[in-house]
């Protein structure tokens, strides 16, 4: 009875909206007597869950000694979200209110392999935890989002097409031993929707569909608050939906990573993909950044340059009408754009949105991404936090 | 206590495999005793619920009196399940076992308005419950699929491309003024697809996706047992998916009923519907039957007619494209094809597996509909049997 006190009492700290939290108000949120609020506290602070410090002199009243504040002692533990794509690494470290102690992004040359990549993910995460001032052995929980077809429950990457020898590489195991420590692993734009319901442009939001627009182009899909992953862990592949009639090319007949080369892309991503925008660019002769950078054609495009703006409208009426094809199947209500395209923001969207009006039979709300290309480690970081609680309760419960 | 104890034997008799239970067996299916069992089931014979009738005296022991079997008074009531398309109203009449008792087929014929069409349901649903030995008013639940974008919980029609002046028409209260008990509406598809998971190619499938494939092309989603409806009512639209580049024509871009007329297809059925492929047999000069029946070219191809067969390969290539998306975006797993197309059964679906494979990054199982066009209608009275629910144990609960 006195765990489950404890218990109860521990949520009502770390779940409130108010970072003042008095005896009073844990009893008036948990239902618990007084007495049994500050024995629950006490078992609390004694393993380290949460602390006690004393009403600021202003705040308390002028007569009596002053109240005690209450608060989740949240650097007790930290787990990291790990974002693993084709160009970057995105390590996130955070504490169990979820607060990002450090972040390390490192960019992937073309052509990385599966065990350099993971080598690098693990420098990367061996420089993050240092900065949040703890070790690798300290995590409580690590969750990783990867582009591909992912099997959650196997912890396994079943096809990788855009990272050579990723698929089958033993990820998990390899991090579970390194780290001794429960090890998720999702597709990346799962992740990203998740992280978006979380603390970006889709909270409070039942159902949404997050599409990533960069090199590649996929989609995570939450119906009814349950992400939908599909019978073989493959739904949202919209960069391989085919919008030109003919027979198909390089069409990926084998569920195996070996019949797909990293530069295979799928036939909606090569043609509204960063590559084809970049290809569109450099033809109609508007310039683009150092590497292809596209920031300067939609600059230009919002400067008015008729060039840059042609193929701002061409690539806004490809993409939509790949977009259409997922909102005429689902009617998910709300679409969050994500991925490197998402950055330039309504001078895109905004073309993207009228020519999507054309091609649908009810209007879907399309939004920009708020987290960027965070959206994955963030996403991976909410997966951990959820995973890690269990911990967070375990001393208490077996005491 | 003894209302919950006869609900629960109620619920027995109705749902058990074995069609002779005894109060032992009613006994080891409910937990209860066999005393409480047999004052249960006085209580439902009283309410006309159950019946129970000697043993056969074969099966019964040679020794005291004979066993009495018990079993569900399936015609105490009566339940209705009607699909009203463009083409033709059916209608199904079932007791609460969900047996059939009577059912009538209405050709509609093209171009007939709302208010019409709404009296051939009348007089179709009038001559079935008359078949069935019932009146019309004796009916416990009525459940309607009609096509176009519908609302369930409002009971309208909002969008109703194929039957003019159909949408904004008020069917549901007017066939509750008429019936006097619930009346449902759904989109047809989405109850296809309940009715080929309840009798059909579905049985036992948790997440389902149902293809319409006739004249107009619509899709029904199930996922994780639940039908996936959309924000606005508005999934599954495959037949407005555009598979070719270029401007749209003749977009639906406002959900108004009036903006599209009764011939006005949406892209996919342009490209894959019946229309298309009776065009693409006669350019080929392969014969089609009365009223463009299709048929005629099935036979023929089946018989290796080359012209024929090249006919049902472009129809099949064509259509697997389109559910190439659907798979790629939902990964359903399985995928059952209904419509009028679907009679033609292996000699269309063989190539339409075959093209998909190549278009699609993981396999999803693609039959063909068990219930043919009887599906929606099916559908239906599975509807109507759950929402008759109440109705049966109302005078038990409230004694």
């Amino acid at each position: 009875m006195r765990r489950m006190n404890a218990v109860a009492v521990l949520d009502a700290v770390r779940t409130a909206s108010s970072s003042t939290l008095r005896v009073a108000d844990l009893a008036a949120l948990t239902g618990l007597s007084r007495p049994a609020v500050t024995r629950a506290l006490a078992t609390l602070t004694e393993h380290g869950l949460v602390e006690t410090a004393p009403e600021a002199p202003e705040a308390a009243g002028a007569v009596g000694r002053p109240a005690q504040h209450v608060r989740f002692r949240a650097g007790v533990g930290h787990v990291a979200g790990i974002d693993i794509g084709p160009h970057k690494v995105l390590v996130m470290v955070a504490d169990l209110a979820g607060e990002v102690r450090a972040a390390r992004r490192v960019a992937i040359s073309p052509g990385t392999d599966g065990p350099r990549l993971f080598d690098t993910v693990r420098t990367a995460l061996d420089d993050a935890v240092a900065e949040a001032g703890i070790t690798p052995g300290d995590l409580w929980a690590v969750s990783v989002g990867t582009p591909g077809v992912v099997d959650p429950a196997r912890g396994e990457v079943l096809l990788a097409p855009s990272i050579p020898g990723w698929a089958g590489l033993p990820v998990v195991p390899r991090l579970r031993d390194w780290l001794n420590c429960p090890v998720l692993i999702d597709n990346d734009v799962d992740l990203a929707v998740l992280g978006e319901r979380w603390r970006g442009a889709a909270t409070g939001a039942d159902s949404v569909v997050f599409v990533q627009w960069g090199e590649r182009i996929g989609a995570g899909i939450v119906i009814g608050g349950t992400p939908h992953r599909g019978a073989s862990n493959a739904a949202g592949e919209l960069g391989f939906v085919r919008l030109q009639p003919g027979t198909p090319t390089a069409a990926p007949a084998a569920r195996s990573a070996d019949r797909l080369g990293p530069d295979e892309l799928g036939p909606f991503e090569r043609l509204a993909g960063a590559a084809a925008i970049r290809g569109m660019a450099r033809e109609a002769g508007v310039a683009l950044g150092d590497g292809g950078d596209t920031a300067p054609l939609f600059d230009a495009a919002r400067d008015g340059d008729p060039e840059a703006v042609a193929v701002v409208e061409q690539a806004a009426a490809r993409f939509a009408h790949g977009l259409s094809v997922l909102v005429l199947l689902l009617d998910p209500g709300l679409v969050v754009i994500g991925g490197g395209l998402s950055r330039a923001g309504e001078t895109l969207l905004e073309p993207v949105r009228r020519h999507l009006q054309h091609l649908t039979l009810v209007p879907a709300n399309v939004r920009a991404s708020a987290l960027g290309d965070s959206a994955v480690a963030v996403g991976a970081l909410r997966r951990a936090l959820t995973a890690s609680e269990a911990r967070l309760t375990e001393p208490i419960t077996e005491a």
